[in-house]
């Protein structure tokens, strides 16, 4: 059990939905916690920052986060640190994709992009400082917090911090969003389909499992790889399902532009795959991300909730 | 002692000039190393990473590193970490700060900026990729290369992570550029000048004359007290002395376009203070920052040649 939770074990867990609003209400403290306040110089970046961030989105990297922790008994503490940054990470990339040089959107979650509603010098500086901000939370000293008893946290958080910067970088995130620009108009196989979203996406929310296990212990190779089979087939399934989204539900319910991938001549799987064979795949990912939990019992159980969310999801 | 350097100390000391010049070389080596392949897909990604990181620049920063390494003997391995990481976070805020939407320059040290070899996006994501870049090579695991006898390198690592993430983000250099965007066409006081470039490129520079030293060992009080000193001064100073060359040096010989920021109404010392107040202050900055370094002794020769450098720069 979470040292820093009260004891709910003795109760019967909480229902999944009631999970999850808790954690994604308990994350708009969080972030509110680790994002400059609106006092400190500059305050309109930092208003910026606060506009983008806290605007109760889906979550679902620090939902991921969370879950994986259950598993290992990672330290509220450390897990509140790994999942504002990894949000933080997701954010930026959102506001810098939705520039007139990226994919030019005028709408995020239901609101003005950052780049509408202040300019585009603040959008590109309020990408540049979430990052930052995400790499500084991660890395604070928590030894005094943590008390003598967790010695290693160190160590665990230097390991923290160099798989959230992989992911992230151009082998990861940044790389992903290359490959996807260079293929607007082009016609890519399944195969290079798969890995410009193993990038794009699926490296953020590949960190996002590990850093809540990696926060808990060092992880053996096994526990290693099998996060991995799960964290595989959720993200090619979130990338499948938002395809399939893109391609079937309004702006309206999305929060978003939709049907903007069809408009911009960009492959999905749906355009690829065709709707009934991509749902089938999203329903068959589901599955490989339940058998790769399997070695951790019960005690995975947000774990594969969070899967049935992914490919269950309407937006 | 440097215990990764062969031993020259039985020897006189390298001229500086000399010394610098390694260094410099030395980063071309050090980049090649820290950045990926363009083998590595995604391969022009890559590729216009390297194009705007390794194109022989000044590097000030790494300069800085070494210089402070000097004095705590802080192992290669780290330094070297220390200067590309600190090098790859100046020249993504080049990249960003050049873009369209920011200062719009088509010319960096004597080449064409990456928006316009490439293209705005490449730019951005480069920018992107830098910074994660940064932070992936300083959380390395170090332990097996430095050996059982460095067992509080981990700890090291993560408080440079930690300096470093702040000095990039909103209350550093990214806080300074938003401050300087919104400082476009107004009228600033000196100590709002000040304060602008403390953030905008002072607090980089502050991070690299630290984390050469912190790379060493923990500091006192005293010490991270007398390198703050020397730090705030030769910062400033750098500042002052780019407005000076600004005012009076040509395009060609700066290798960007030079009077720009009179151009673009922007406040500078020169501006403010007059051009021979302006030389007068950087001169005096100089002597606060050899001020500083008394406690270090010899040690600290490096360091007080580089405050000489920067205020005696005709580039």
């Amino acid at each position: 059990m979470n040292a820093q939770m009260p004891a709910a074990s003795a109760q019967a867990p909480l229902a999944f939905v009631d999970w999850m609003r808790q954690v994604q209400g308990g994350m708009e403290d969080v972030l509110d916690r680790f994002l400059p306040a609106t006092s400190v110089v500059p305050a309109r970046l930092h208003e910026a920052m606060r506009y983008t961030a806290m605007d109760g989105g889906k979550r679902v990297r620090p939902l991921l986060v969370y879950a994986a922790g259950d598993i290992f008994d990672t330290p509220r503490a450390l897990l509140d640190r790994a999942a504002a940054a990894v949000e933080m990470i997701h954010v930026y990339s959102l506001v810098h994709d939705d520039m007139p040089c990226m994919d030019d959107d005028a709408l995020r979650r239901g609101k003005p992009t950052v780049h509408v509603q202040y300019d585009e010098a603040t959008a590109l500086l309020v990408g540049d400082a979430l990052q930052a901000q995400a790499f500084d939370i991660l890395s604070a000293p928590l030894e005094a917090e943590l008390g003598k008893s967790d010695a290693g946290v160190t160590a665990r958080q230097l390991r923290m911090m160099n798989l959230l910067a992989q992911a992230a970088g151009s082998v990861g995130m940044c790389g992903g969003q290359a490959i996807d620009l260079a293929s607007v108009g082009m016609t890519l196989s399944l195969a290079e389909l798969e890995q410009m979203h193993r990038l794009k996406t699926g490296a953020l929310l590949r960190a996002a499992v590990l850093l809540g296990a990696l926060g808990g212990k060092t992880l053996t190779a096994d526990e290693t790889a099998a996060l991995d089979d799960y964290a595989r087939a959720i993200g090619l399934a979130f990338q499948v399902v938002d395809d399939i989204l893109d391609a079937t539900a309004d702006s309206a319910t999305l929060g978003k532009t939709a049907g903007k991938d069809a408009a911009d001549n960009k492959p999905t799987y749906v355009s690829i795959l065709g709707l009934a064979e991509s749902q089938a795949l999203a329903e068959k990912l589901r599955g490989n991300a339940h058998a790769a939990l399997a070695p951790f019992g019960e005690k995975a159980r947000r774990l594969r909730e969070l899967a049935d969310l992914i490919v269950q999801r309407k937006t």
